[in-house]
């Protein structure tokens, strides 16, 4: 029998009335005829509470010892929800991370998923129980629980639904899919039937808070399909044959490609340029070790081949939290990397026109360009990759740029 | 080194301040050059709500789910704890019951313990680790965690200082010890340096709420000396040589034996009184087979030799919570019982005279009576056993009556 795994989110468990109306979303798949694993996230706001009581005592703490606190949030959401189930008339049990075993490195409170040893869990759920999955967490070799970071439930659903070979992992969330953009920007803005991993990547990374950036890479490499939809629609009222969310598989399942599927948007970015930086061999790496020493993740990079090829001008993006302290490593260093000036901003925006169609297709980001031009709005910087272009331009513009590019590519209709 | 076990209840951890002077209680322990185990139980109020959200959504839920959402508010006191005894320099590490394992039997929701096997721990704390536990739960046969019930943590804590072979098990709570009687009531009650352990089993079971009678028949079987303290005190102004609070001991540990060491009472309890039952072969049981069907305890049974060995009367008493359910359990079987009147009331309460010293002197039960008549107290039925006397009387009199034992035993020097 097909196998399928539903995973829903901490406001979709907030309480017990939600967390009844779960149950009957799973009554319904399990009427349908599938077996059901559900990985379940803590009640929201609970996570939230015990990092703060472990902050309070320990600052810098023991990263096993949050795990131990942290985990017990999940793990009352996955009993509760059993006995929500039990009381509908489904057969039931929970599974804490340790019991399954889903196990994972040593790196406590950020682990990575090792393996899912689920042969008990895949007989009981072959007798008809459905397996209620404490998700965030599992067992690192030293016997202690390890969670998996935040947003992990989403890994940890993809990570299951791959060890069950299910049919597709079903993750249940306050949005009914993913959109051309953001519909609170443009209200044009079209729910995506399918989306490719790799479209979906660049999406999560760039600013589309639906799916946890890992979960996507998962399920990727394991080939999961995986499906956004929404816990608030009511249970009972929706078709198991065409359920309304968007569909995030591989390329080959999309029949009807477009040049591109969607404008994502970064208001977190903050620029930084050096300028007439002496242009020699291991200038980058003086530039980009220091910061990533300084635990600085730097995004859009873009190095001018320069006029008189003896010094160039660098720029790039670090998250706005790190503006400041990324400005003082570099300036403590401006004797060894070599630049005249530092320049940067903090009111800039990253838009980013996202489509696996682009690699067939010339002419997409000329496209792009002249249409901002046309509407005067200002480049400050560039980058590309295959599927992706990623524009930097001033904050204020953001929403007159998405919505542009939105019409521009034709998402609109 | 000698081995010591800290208990500490909901109370002693209610908040991240509370947790850290727990800390320094552990902390002068250390210093003092014990191998210390802590069991934690739940932040107050923790355990209510978990229990509170299980009810609501199934009355009569499977009691593995019920443990696995439980015995999770154990599990973030002892990560707490042991992150709050890092901070102040100690090496600590928690323990969930399954990672000990502490195994227990399949009773899921009230089970009780099997084994304690703690090799690892023991050399962890060898290395100079203290241990923190989560108590009122281990690991049951079907490798799910299991909960001891109501109070289990003292029950843990024995078990563990059973299993580490340890010098003493500090019971920590909101009293520094264990009275002669209730200070509410007597204000010249004593704290007891020593009690026994039938005496406490007594006492426990008498309304004395101390200590979970669980943990002292639990103390009696393995030996092990519990100590009760307060968690109030300052921690760094305790002696660790002469600690103030209540020894439970083997009596041979106790020198100067008291005839009567206590005054229990308890109003939690209802008579009834059935008059000119048949007295025949088979009759207490006709009348208690079916109260213990419908899960109702009896306490005190007293049966008189009748006047015309044809009838008798029976009296005895049931919790006031089952007083009503009681009386119809009996009505409806009053023909297959053969009674002619039931009488009952609520307005009672039971007094008793414990004492390990009553086995070798007489007229102690004579003593209790006489005085009990000199105030006009009206004795209603009296049960003893070697250590105890029980005597039902109107509850108006309860404080008098303690009062006045509490005087004619020399207990208010």
């Amino acid at each position: 029998m097909a196998r399928l795994v539903m995973k829903f989110g901490g406001t979709s468990v907030a309480d017990i009335p939600r967390i009844r109306n779960v149950a009957q979303h799973v009554k319904r798949e399990v009427a349908a005829g599938y077996e059901v694993a559900v990985v379940v996230s803590a009640m929201s706001g609970v996570t939230n509470q015990l990092v703060g009581w472990v902050r309070e005592i320990a600052p810098f703490h023991d990263a096993r010892e949050y795990d131990a606190v942290v985990a017990s949030g999940e793990q009352v959401t996955s009993g509760l929800l059993a006995l929500a189930l039990q009381e509908i008339g489904i057969n039931a049990r929970s599974w804490q991370g340790w019991q399954i075993p889903l196990r994972t490195d040593r790196q406590h409170g950020s682990a990575r998923i090792e393996a899912v040893e689920c042969d008990p869990m895949i007989e009981r759920m072959a007798q008809g129980q459905v397996a209620v999955i404490a998700g965030f967490q599992g067992i690192a070799p030293d016997d202690r629980i390890a969670t998996l970071g935040r947003g992990g439930s989403d890994t940890s659903a993809v990570a299951i639904a791959a060890a069950l070979s299910a049919e597709r992992c079903d993750i249940y969330t306050d949005v009914d899919g993913v959109y051309t953009t953001d519909p609170r920007i443009e209200s044009k803005a079209k729910r995506l039937d399918k989306v490719s991993f790799e479209e979906m990547l660049e999406m999560a990374s760039l600013g589309a808070k639906v799916l946890q950036v890992r979960s996507v890479e998962l399920a990727m490499v394991k080939g999961v399909r995986t499906f956004v939809r929404s816990s608030f629609d009511k249970p009972d009222s929706i078709s198991t044959d065409a359920p309304v969310g968007t569909l995030i598989c591989d390329e080959e399942e999309i029949v009807e490609k477009k040049t591109v599927t969607g404008i994502a948007y970064s208001k977190d970015e903050a620029q930084l340029s050096l300028r007439r930086v002496a242009d020699k061999p291991g200038v980058a790496a003086s530039v980009f070790v220091p910061l990533s020493e300084a635990n600085i993740n730097v995004d859009m990079i873009v190095q001018n081949v320069s006029e008189d090829s003896s010094t160039t001008d660098l720029t790039f993006t670090v998250p706005i939290a790190d503006y400041d302290r990324a400005r003082k490593v570099l300036e403590d260093r401006k004797a060894e990397i070599g630049f005249q000036l530092l320049q940067g901003s903090v009111d800039v925006a990253k838009v980013s026109v996202i489509g696996i169609g682009m690699r067939s297709h010339a002419g997409v980001a000329a496209e792009a360009f002249s249409a901002l031009a046309k509407r005067g709005i200002n480049i400050r910087a560039i980058t590309t990759s295959e599927i992706k272009i990623s524009i930097l331009i001033d904050a204020p513009f953001t929403e007159l740029a998405v919505r542009t590019l939105h019409s521009v590519y034709g998402l609109d209709n």
